[in-house]
């Protein structure tokens, strides 16, 4: 973890502590602002505390994307995971607020699993491993709850027939210099790697191929992908589709020291198929905003802001907002130490582990349901 | 046509007069000698005149790929074509000699149309019109008659589903410096055209996928698609496949001064779709290796060696040794005039097309028959 040097925001690479404000500036994107809050509620009736809480916190044109769903034109929502190793808690954020935009809408979820881009990326990974992965990684998303007949998993490799001659067409209005440029490649980049892009970039269209009419997308996801979005959006009209627009995430931190949580730390992240005691042990062993002792923490009190224990009540495992004010000031106030303050949520995250893992294996059967393949 | 400029032969552009010993030394490929015609014949039991005229005149082991043949080893044939343009008859010479040898083989030939390639080299191609040119182009080869049962053709975006795992395996080999100095790109070509050459490579490894065993591939072509043979021979072992192999042909010229056929200029190339009075036309306008004037030519003779009129009998219109030996010498001593020489030509080439026009309508029906996904 690079604390000391230059935070690093690629869609391979997360490192330090991100400054997203400073990130809203890099990548040209929104803040997101009441009044795209507001519109939420005018289109949606309610709000997710991931975005009245800011974790969702930028934006392309997601105002758009609400009028046009207002207005009764085709929509959909979509976004993907990268199958490169097992799914943490960070992977789910912005999957949650996904579902739940989905729920509210009831419009379709296409899911891209970019199992060629994480073969391609990672000297050392086998096609059989990803695809391993992959698999795992469809199980834990299917056992968040969402609903087969609305819900469409696309795996590249597999699916690309879907995929191919949009990204040919794609392919042919970006050269070597941009793609360079926009994912920061060098001469020595694979041109796997190279022409990767123009298949996440296709699915920003191919509801609009599917459906036979336009139909506007919005892609929530975490901030580190927006330089597909923006080439999408850069060549969307000159293939005759509407702009994809997108709601950004913010990172939920690693149980380190700032940073993201990553696979390659695998103490600092907690895997959906941990086992739950392993879960609790990295919690209890979590940074926190915390003092060095009892007595320093109980006259000075913490610091929720820096603590990711908190960050991970706030984002995922205190969803009533007074409780979660309660915790910060008690925090704060030093009335609660870092010691039950994590074994509190050490209990509801395993809990949460639980539930899933059971639901988990469950769903080994249903994959198929969800394959776009299978209907489509 | 740049006759007086550097020579330059790539798998998209072939101009001036192409020095076919110089190409031999920088593709690095072999020239077929005695040997390899007699392995031929051992094989075969006979000899094609393309290669004992030495219109296929180079290889890349050409004789490992027998002598497998000879052994009963699995064994198959592949070549294709870039739909970009109508078929004329210097891209049958390849398909001709595939022919021959298939037919005398008994073995498979995959026959790949690069609809995407095409596409996306010319900026002005729209997807229709590749497509529309491709079931052309299809028609050209499959009236050469070809048997369904053995030959496989495969339309790069229709049939992305047997190449993309392939050429995702072979994109991760490969990196933007090497397909740079290959290919010939720069930082300025587009994304699609950079991986696309994992296409190209993907049908020399698929027999082996198909069969489940693994199949030594010989490639008959012309010699300009040699780049793509050189990187798949490359990276062949280490991706668990037999290299494949190749026996290389000199273009049929055009029939202007020097140079190949080209489709940007259509008065220099027999079309298989061209109405035979025109193609009538285009012999008789073509230029010869012939004297001024008629006084001159019985004078002085003629100069076989340069003219392309001749190269029709040779390569393509007169089987017989014998007679192409007499025209040969009728030519040099002044006995045989160009007009008569030509109207000959002219007169097979006609019988030729309207035989061949007849088959192409009839077989527009049957292309099914061949596609490799109805039967693979």
């Amino acid at each position: 973890m690079a604390n000391n040097s230059e935070p690093k925001v690629t869609p391979w690479e997360v490192e330090g502590i991100v400054d997203y404000e400073k990130l809203i500036v890099e990548f040209g994107v929104k803040k997101l602002t009441s009044r795209e809050l507001e519109l939420t509620k005018e289109a949606i009736g309610e709000l997710h505390p991931l975005i009245e809480r800011g974790v969702f916190y930028a934006h392309r044109d997601y105002d758009v994307f609400l009028r046009k769903y207002i207005a009764g034109e085709p929509t959909a929502l979509y976004t993907g995971r990268g199958p490169s190793g097992y799914v943490h808690l960070g992977h789910i954020v912005p999957w949650i607020f996904t579902k739940w935009l989905q729920d509210k809408m009831g419009i379709d979820l296409f899911f891209e699993f970019t199992d060629d881009e994480k073969f391609l990326y990672h000297k050392e990974y086998t096609l059989d491993y990803v695809r391993k992965i992959t698999i795992e990684n469809i199980l834990d998303l299917i056992s968040l709850g969402f609903e087969p007949k609305n819900t469409h998993i696309i795996v590249d490799i597999d699916d690309i027939s879907y995929l191919y001659e949009l990204a040919v067409r794609i392919a042919k209005k970006i050269t070597f210099s941009t793609i360079k440029a926009v994912m920061g490649f060098n001469t020595s980049t694979n041109i796997g790697m190279i022409f990767y892009p123009t298949l996440q970039i296709a699915v920003c269209f191919l509801p609009t191929e599917l459906y036979g009419e336009q139909t506007h997308v919005l892609i929530p996801a975490a901030i580190d992908q927006d330089p597909y979005w923006r080439l999408a959006r850069d060549i969307a009209t000159s293939l005759g589709y509407p702009k994809p627009t997108q709601i950004h995430a913010k990172f939920l931190p690693g149980l380190g020291i700032g940073g993201k949580m990553s696979s390659s730390q695998p103490e600092t992240a907690i895997f959906l198929v941990d086992r739950p005691e392993d879960a609790r042990k990295k919690i209890m062993d979590a940074y926190t905003g915390g003092q060095p002792t009892a007595e320093l923490q109980r006259r000075l009190g913490g610091n929720p802001d820096i603590c990711p224990v908190y960050k991970y009540y706030e984002i995922l495992f205190e969803p009533d907002d007074d409780k979660l004010r309660e915790r910060y000031n008690d925090c704060r106030s030093g009335n609660l130490l870092c010691g039950p303050c994590k074994a509190a949520l050490a209990d509801r995250v395993v809990s949460f582990l639980e539930k899933h893992q059971e639901k988990r294996e469950a769903m080994r059967d249903r994959v198929e349901e969800y394959y776009l393949r299978n209907k489509f």
